[in-house]
């Protein structure tokens, strides 16, 4: 049986035969352009459950008028291959016009951890997530839900939305994918020519001091500010932000106490970079 | 086995042994205070489904600060004797720090069908609903859930809720139920007093004449002047709306067109009563 549906009604049809034989179901939501980060969280879904769905879907709700969807990368055979040599069971590619009918109006909003960081720059982009996933999970019914450390912010959006409107399922967080220098897997990377690629790095690079200052005892805005400007000299064009965060509820952190993490956004020529990492 | 569950766990765990059986599932959520009303959405579900899960919960999300959250009536041990009497399997009766932890910050909205008619006077009122619904139908997860039509505009919410976020449940709508004179059984209702009570039913009798002049091609302007006279002469001292809509997407209509709405919610000294009925 083919691997591939691309209706509501077929989706609950596969996974409601699925559930008769009372299996575990694991749910990968993706847009695509799938990397070695997506399919880390396809192998820990795949280790967790006895069934894998992936999911494919540009979600327009999540960019603003002036972000990057007419252009977000698009490789759609690529994915699919990608995805049936990982053993995926379903590939659930849905149009926007049935995820989105005319009449649609329904949003989820998650306050508080949506709240700065990338919400301050990106207004509607949380509420866009929080609403496909919740709309998504519905679809699949999955048991569990696997969520990349990359989008740390998405995640705490999406483990409160859980959390608070009682949806039956559980989020696994899997650590972020590295390139060997230390640059996070993105699949907003294709858009760094050589030379960005070359600077791409000391993101990371700087949070990994800046994180090891910290700890350390250097005060938080004295570290910050170290961070803000070794990504400058490094050649990155400006930074959305550089900030220390609960790692729990993402409330702003003035001095270090565990569990934090250390988060930034920041402009190498026109893309647009985030990465984080646990202070500890 | 006790009927009455006041956790989530223990609610999971009841409706898990439901499942198992493979048994259809009805829920009807309420906010206590139980009439002939809420025992026709009981009636209406048990005739639907094997087991029946009844909520009580007043949702505080749902009421402005200068609204009746606090002298809402509250008759829980009459309520859940009712709903044991009429054979409902389980009564959940959540506490409100449990369904609104203190980290809470999830909100449900919907547009379109919550703009003008209550939500121009009650703004924050149908996203309280949705996000209580939607956590109450994630917690209990039935196959069918019944809504009254007395709350028009609320079941209109609800079903497109479910529809945008796909949520896995039938919506059923259950007509009005009414004292021998047209009044729509209501909660509030206990609020009126004896001169206030016999003045209530001017309300649907009003809507009654007003949905045959305008069937009878009266225009819908001079059909709504003449029904807000009535219902003023009749006692009441004011009136928030009566309006024709869509009776589908609750969009306003200059000139009727089936199937339409008829609308209304007015003022009987403190008391805001409201009714609506089918144009036909």
């Amino acid at each position: 049986m083919d691997r591939i549906v691309d209706s509501e009604l077929e989706l609950r049809e596969r996974i409601h035969t699925m559930r008769l034989r009372g299996e575990h179901l694991g749910f990968v939501p993706t847009m695509g352009a799938l990397h070695a980060g997506h399919m880390a969280l396809v192998e820990s879904a795949k280790a967790r459950c006895r069934h894998v769905v992936v999911s494919i879907f540009i979600n327009p709700l999540q960019f603003a008028a002036h972000e990057d969807l007419g252009s977000y990368p698009r490789q759609l055979e690529r994915d699919t291959d990608l995805l049936r040599d990982a053993g995926v069971d379903l590939i659930y590619l849905p149009q926007a016009d049935q995820i989105y009918p005319t009449a649609f109006s329904t949003t989820v909003t998650v306050n508080g951890v949506s709240e700065g960081l990338c919400g301050a720059v990106r207004p509607h982009h949380f509420s866009g997530v929080a609403t496909i996933v919740a709309k998504l999970l519905n679809q699949v019914l999955p048991d569990a839900a696997f969520f990349g450390e990359k989008d740390y912010q998405q995640l705490k959006v999406i483990e409160r939305m859980v959390a608070d409107l009682s949806i039956p399922v559980q989020i696994i967080p899997v650590p972020t994918m590295r390139e060997a220098d230390g640059l996070a897997l993105s699949s907003r990377n294709c858009y760094l020519n050589e030379a960005e690629r070359k600077i791409a790095p000391a993101l990371y690079q700087t949070l990994v001091q800046c994180a090891k200052r910290i700890v350390a005892g250097e005060s938080t805005t004295s570290a910050l500010a170290w961070a803000e400007g070794q990504v400058l000299a490094a050649g990155f064009s400006r930074t959305d932000y550089i900030e220390l965060r609960d790692a729990q509820t993402l409330k702003p952190m003035a001095d270090y106490k565990a569990p934090a993490r250390l988060l930034a956004a920041a402009y190498l020529g026109k893309t647009r970079l985030i990465d984080n990492i646990a202070v500890e």
